[in-house]
């Protein structure tokens, strides 16, 4: 079967990103997972990427390691603490926000759909929970598409428009962690906390815990990561 | 004086990139130089860029180390040979194009500008003698422009709007020349020679020299650097 086409799906090692991972296979693509090593302090994300990657049949897995420190500015690269039990999440822009984050791991899918001769990029990008982070949006992501469609060799030498799928764009936690449970996705594989130095690998208490937690809660399951009692 | 404002300026070392820099700091801008080693096989650039970031006063000058040759597919980074001599500059689409070159550029641009407080980036694209790039075109500037005004903080936050400069846009080899000669940009300190063994740093041959040293013919001036005889 040499059919199926090709995607580049932006995989985090986090629960989102490896449900659209399990979306995109479900869809047929064949698919090339990418990964940062951007210098964030919760490494355990790119080993949890590595065992999704291989568990949901991704056809290659390309691990970039990019320098986020040189530019600085946000607590998941600088010396920043993690803040914990806030009562605010969703509310202005959190300090976990990295600059232009995801417009680079955009672009990083972008050449590497060129090399793989790939048309679809999927992002795990959430505008309900992150509403904070405006590189989330649905309107972002439309102008990502817009720009890509005129950024490459392909765009000009394509037939095919180049696809930037969203799939959890309007999705809550919890009906991530549904779509999750009926494709098959393994949640104990994945990794969210943003501590990395939190006991048993998840703090139960940052921004990213709290809302998976509320997610599974919501969704009337029991999340299979351990955490501190 | 502290009421300048910041402008992100990127800085390959090459001749374009120099006259841009120029102009930034000719319309008033505190400039922040932003390089990249992206493991290209013309690293006397890197060392050309940091001598002209220190003599045209830019404020600061990040030289970023990104691994492109983890994506692959093109002359500048892949080993692929250069080419010399070709009668065919600027049809189709050259070997050395980077897949999303500029768009991954412009993207750690759109980032050290959010932490720098800059809302205007400037990059030396010329749409004229690389027509044969789909990412040195106005449109895709124009697209990149709008896609940028919705992906960071300062987006959300500032009433400014990000502007990306592009002034060469429309011009010539040879008005590029001029504007910089006028400007006082020393050419000697520049480099863009694409073969990273020429002799003396130059081949004369491939397509950045040869389109180099029209530049300085039409203009009726002679390029300070030396080449083969």
């Amino acid at each position: 079967m040499n059919s199926e086409k090709t995607a580049v799906v932006l995989l985090s090692g986090g629960m989102d990103s490896a449900v659209v991972l399990a979306i995109a296979r479900g869809a047929g693509f064949a698919c090339e997972a990418l990964s940062f090593d951007y210098g964030q302090r919760h490494r355990h994300e790119l080993e949890a990427a590595r065992r999704v990657a291989a568990a949901l049949g991704a056809k290659g897995h390309t691990v970039l390691p990019i320098d986020m420190r040189a530019i600085g500015g946000s607590a998941l690269t600088a010396d920043i603490d993690v803040p914990k039990d806030r009562d605010d999440i969703g509310e202005g822009i959190p300090i976990t926000y990295v600059p232009a984050r995801n417009t680079i791991f955009l672009s990083y899918a972008l050449a590497l759909a060129e090399v793989k001769g790939a048309r679809d990029i999927f992002i795990g990008v959430n505008a309900l929970d992150y509403s904070g982070y405006p590189d989330c949006r649905p309107e972002y992501i439309a102008a990502y598409e817009r720009m890509a469609n005129l950024a490459t060799k392909a765009s000009v030498e394509s037939e095919a428009a180049l696809k930037i799928h969203s799939p959890l764009s309007e999705m809550r936690k919890a009906d991530i962690v549904r779509e999750g449970a009926e494709l098959g996705v393994d949640f104990a594989m994945t990794h969210s906390c943003y501590d990395p130095d939190a006991e048993g690998g998840s703090c139960g208490r940052c921004d990213a815990c709290v809302l998976r937690l509320k997610g599974f809660e919501e969704a009337g399951m029991t999340d299979p990561l351990p955490y501190p009692a």
